[in-house]
Order: C-alpha cells, then sequence, then structure tokens
C-alpha cells in the first residue's frame, strides 16, 4: 500500500478526504496541527474520524500561533463574525495551509510517502488566498526542490480532491464512503462537547450544504 | 524604516544576514524557531546576536519536530556524523526551510512587512535540497499565491544575500558589519554554554572559513 499523509482538522472536509484517500487504498497517516485554535473540540473530532475511516496513525503536532495573532481564530481579542463578510475574512490565519503543508511534507518525507492531501474546496476560494488551485500547484512546486526525496527521484504529489466540489457534493461523497458527519467539528467557536454555535461562517456553509445536498443536517448545536 | 522578518538560528551565517539587513535599513523582527534541535545553546546565541545587531524584536517559535524524526539533529538515536558524507548528510531535517519559512511568512503578513531574510548559502548546496537559489525562488512564487497582502497587491521578497558567498566571503562581510563571531553557535552539538565540539560537518566548514578568510578563529571550543 502506498503511504499518504492527509491533513485532518476534524472538520467536513478534511474528513470526506480522509475517506477518499483510504477508498483510492491510500495507507493513511492523518496529521492534525495544534496551532493555538480557540477550541480543542476539533482535535478531538480529528482523533475520532481517524480512527472511524481506518487512519493507520494520527499525530497532532503543537505550533503555538497565537503569539503573531491576526486572525480571530487565534486572537482572542478579535471576535468571531457572525454576519458573512466581505473579501478575505477575519478567520483567515496568516499563511496557516503553507504552515500546515510544510509539516505534512516533512513527516511525508520521514514516512517515505509521496502523496499529501489536503481538504481545500471552491467554496473557500474567495475568501483564503491559500485554498485557490494555483496555490496548491505551486507549493507542490517548491515541496519538489524542497526535499532529498524529490532530489533523488521520488515526487512528491499534493492532492486537494475537493477543489472543484461545492459542499452539498462534499456532503454526498462524504456520506458515500461512510463519514459521520455528526462526529466532525466545522463550527470556529464550537464548545468544549463540540457543539456547534450555528451563526459563524463556518457553521453557514455548513448547514447550506447539508440543505443543497437535500440531506438531514446532522450537526450537534448548542443553544445559544 | 521597511519591516523585515529575519532567520536566525545563532550561527555566523544568519548572524551575517541580519547585519546585512540592519546596514541595508531594514526594521529587523528576528525569529527563532525551536525544532527539538539538540542543544539549546544556538537559540541563546540567537538571542545574544539580535540584541547585539539592533533587531527590534527576537521571537521564538516552538514546534516538535523530534516525533517525526529522519534526522541526527532531532533523533538522538541517530549519531551526528564526524565525517565528511557523501550526498544528503544526516543532519538535514525533512522540510525544515520550509517549515521555517513558512512561519516567517505568517509572522512577516501579521507585521505587514514584505521581505524574508535567511541564510542560506552556496557551501550547502550539495547537501540540502531547500539552500538552493531554485527552492528559494520556488517558496517565493508560492508566498505570493498564499497571503491575503499578497493578493492585496504587496508582493513578499525572500532575500538570501549569502547564496552565492563563500564561508570566507560571509565571515568578512559578518565582521565588516561588526558581528562577534565568538557569540553565534555552529556546532551541530554544542554544550549547554555554547562550547564547540570541533569535529562535525558544521565545525569543519566554519573553522575552514576562518582559515580561508585569513582571519583568527574566535570560535570558543570544549576540550573533547
Amino acid at each position: 500500500m502506498k503511504k499518504a499523509v492527509v491533513l485532518l482538522s476534524g472538520g467536513m472536509d478534511s474528513a470526506t478526504v480522509l475517506a477518499m484517500a483510504a477508498a483510492q487504498g491510500f495507507d493513511c497517516h492523518a496529521l492534525s496541527v495544534d496551532y493555538g485554535q480557540r477550541h480543542h473540540a476539533e482535535l478531538a473530532a480529528a482523533q475520532r474520524v481517524a480512527q472511524e475511516l481506518g487512519a493507520r496513525e494520527h499525530r497532532v503536532v503543537n505550533i503555538d500561533l497565537t503569539g503573531f495573532g491576526g486572525s480571530s481564530l487565534t486572537d482572542k481579542k478579535i471576535a468571531v463574525s457572525q454576519q458573512p463578510t466581505e473579501g478575505i475574512p477575519l478567520t483567515y490565519v496568516p499563511a496557516r495551509n503553507t504552515i500546515m503543508l510544510a509539516l505534512a511534507l516533512a513527516w511525508a518525507e520521514v514516512l517515505q510517502a509521496r502523496d499529501i492531501f489536503i481538504g481545500v474546496n471552491a467554496v473557500d476560494y474567495s475568501g483564503y488566498p491559500d485554498c485557490r488551485p494555483a496555490y496548491i500547484e505551486a507549493f507542490e512546486r517548491m515541496a519538489n526542490l524542497a526535499t532529498k526525496a524529490a532530489v533523488e527521484g521520488h515526487p512528491l504529489a499534493v492532492h486537494a480532491p475537493l477543489q472543484h466540489m461545492s459542499k452539498a457534493e462534499i456532503i454526498r461523497q462524504g456520506l458515500a464512503l461512510g463519514v459521520d458527519f455528526s462526529h466532525t467539528v466545522s463550527c470556529y467557536q464550537a464548545d468544549e462537547s463540540g457543539r456547534a454555535c450555528g451563526v459563524c461562517d463556518a457553521c453557514r456553509l455548513r448547514h447550506t450544504g447539508f440543505v443543497a445536498a437535500g440531506i438531514g443536517d446532522t450537526t450537534r448545536y448548542r443553544v445559544l
């Protein structure tokens, strides 16, 4: 079996990506990054999802980005928006995908894995620059100049299979591959047991996806 | 004054780069990464060098790469070589420069800095793939697709001013700009007070540089 490193946040997108990588026959090594986000419920969700979807192992790398600030996800002085925003939202974490892909690259090299999976998708393009296809391609190109493995003739591929899928398509794909979305956490301000607020951007996108897919929303919401 | 993020390991190369960036008029924000290296003497050296060379501030980001292993610098089960090696040395840390540049990118974006400095140099090319000019260019290209700042029309430049310099040239340049090399630590296995072993690859390259520059080696060595 070919090994792959799968970035797993604990949200619905990365859970679906893990299920897709497993369905393609990869031996999946799931990687989560604890970067000082507001709550740890999504890391607990990542651990459960990794087990349920048969990942070989799940690791959490700790890296403290709160000292840099600049995002409502890592700086508690910036409130999480409850209204749709124009342009790049405050929940954007500077260089987050670059840092997470760099860590995936490091682990892939040690594991001798040639494939990295990340759950960026079309809905995020307009808001987050590091979710665009051109960015993913540029990261892959850079990675293939960065590592001992690439120099020795083993190129690396960065897979972003959700890139051109809508939230509704992601939900259908995940359900078809056995993802239990009630165990995933997308909310930017979930409580410690993983219950969602229902009002942040992430909750809104997620709920809209269930509605568009014509599937009942299995998200666990708390009463605000 | 234009802000810059300068990656500072505590070794002679990055100290010289910091002095060069300051001499070019940048307001320097020095960044060190504690990635689980064998000793902390180089981080103590980085702190001292940052002060001596007038950096605005110095931050250390903690990230534990020891769980990934794969290098004699982060895995204590792999011995540090005391002989020159063919190909990529065991001291290569998987994706290290990619991880460090990604962190510099994140901080630069928060600071609204458009310039990152890194002390990779020609002597390292043959051994470390992520020291090559093509790699640095590919990182810069990727970075300019990754960030909110770049999307909003503020491109980022990655400067590697030592790229085409020999160790002797670096030493002369550093001395001309006031770097006290006795306060820098290059040794892969320095003791906690920063005294060098004198026999590892890094010590050998450093000493050879002083000899080639015709300058007395001010490195503090310990008796092995």
